[in-house]
């Protein structure tokens, strides 16, 4: 039997801090004709709750170190403030919704990052083969939307702020077995793009072949290479497509199938 | 058919304010052995942080008007800090549950309180008769435990503050049609007291008869009187009983069906 198809979202931290991009985003996200489930990032908005409330930011080599308060600031506003508006958005455009922790049903087990060198905190490695797929997919079927935060629990009682775009493809990869999954970043630019500062330059397709000629000749810059990589390794695992794009074409791509803009990253 | 018991609990600020309380309080929770609901309040968090915010606090004759920021504050609190901490530790405790707000699934539609003299701000007034209970019921009926904060929505994009002691007696009243509900109310005191210096003269039972000579006798204290009217008009619109007691024998009152403590109200 064929598997249904199921579109992963994440948005990132530049549409969520912006309410009028945020708008017309969870607008056009309301309209996705497919069943989809969102991920959405943080924004500068816990940087600048911590910030007010004089909760010291400790780094180590350029990587937040998350002590105790941050993550309490982070799960105030990734689960509450802005997993609850959206879903608040996406029920008055006619969308029903249910926002998400990884806590809430189990449904994203994780761990704390292993000590190493450096103890990076309340922060949470996602325990991928442990996702309750099944569940989601009962809420799936009833034609609800699961709205999901970056944040994660160890089964120990301790939330841990995960990073969004982990959440995004762990989701993709354990829902592989169940729906025939679609993974989208939606990002500030227009997708690959051969040359960063030209945004007509996308690259529309890119295949493990393409990708070692596209790296041969330096095409990919240094920050899309992780994206990359991780969107080859989610499709190594399951994932049919991932789509890296701007928001504004996300409704387009999948209601239309329209590819002028985005990149696929595919077999 | 018999209907299956339902226990919709509330357990209030003193708890939530005191995290060795809480756990014992969760753990308790965890162990109870019938379909069960959490509704939590909200305890002094959500002050303090609207001070160190240097919110302005606005009251009208001794009631808070809830203005923009402060809605957010709720918000953050409620619905992510504590709601999601309670559902981690449950987790823990192997009980499965899901922190939910009233937006979620659009489990509980409100609307903004009319303004007559004085508009409150964004407080919800529950539309007890438009609350979701059939997906409550696909909930509860995967062996999953609701967990509500006191976070409503208008259907507009509004989240709304809202009274958990609302919220639970909403939820207890839509519910009633899919289960038998028993509504418990979690506070300091051993129940309704008979002399409010007592905690050993708790009345066991109250109805409608012995409510009547209770109040002739000017035996019920007046806080007490908003709390048992509203607990009489539940039980008119199908709740089975109304419990007030305190949470340390709320275990042994459903599983052991231990009268020792506490007081039931019922037809």
């Amino acid at each position: 039997m064929q598997k249904q198809e199921l579109y992963i979202i994440k948005i990132g931290g530049n549409v969520i801090d912006h309410p009028e991009k945020l708008g017309a985003f969870l607008k056009d996200f309301s309209e996705i004709q497919k069943p989809k489930i969102l991920v959405h990032g943080g924004g500068k908005l816990a940087t600048k709750l911590a910030e007010k409330l004089e909760i010291p930011q400790e780094f180590f080599e350029g990587r937040r170190i998350t002590n105790e308060e941050t993550r309490d600031v982070a799960v105030m506003v990734y689960a509450g403030l802005i997993n609850k508006n959206i879903v608040a958005a996406l029920q008055k455009n006619g969308l029903d919704s249910i926002g998400f922790s990884g806590a809430d049903a189990n449904l994203i087990p994780a761990h704390k990052r292993p000590v190493k060198t450096i103890d990076f905190g309340w922060v949470g490695d996602v325990e991928t083969e442990k996702i309750n797929a099944n569940f989601l997919e009962k809420v799936i079927s009833e034609d609800i939307c699961p709205v999901f935060c970056a944040i994660t629990h160890d089964g120990k009682g301790n939330l841990l702020n995960t990073n969004a775009d982990t959440i995004a493809s762990s989701l993709a990869v354990a829902l592989s077995a169940h729906f025939e999954v679609n993974l989208a970043y939606c990002f500030e630019k227009n997708g690959v793009l051969e040359n960063v500062e030209n945004e007509n330059s996308v690259i529309a397709k890119i295949t493990p072949e393409t990708y070692i000629q596209l790296k041969e000749k330096n095409i990919v810059n240094d920050g899309m290479i992780p994206k990359i990589d991780n969107a080859f390794a989610a499709i190594e695992k399951g994932v049919k497509s991932v789509f890296i794009l701007k928001e504004t074409f996300l409704k387009k791509l999948i209601n239309e199938n329209n590819r002028t803009s985005g990149t696929e990253i595919t077999q």
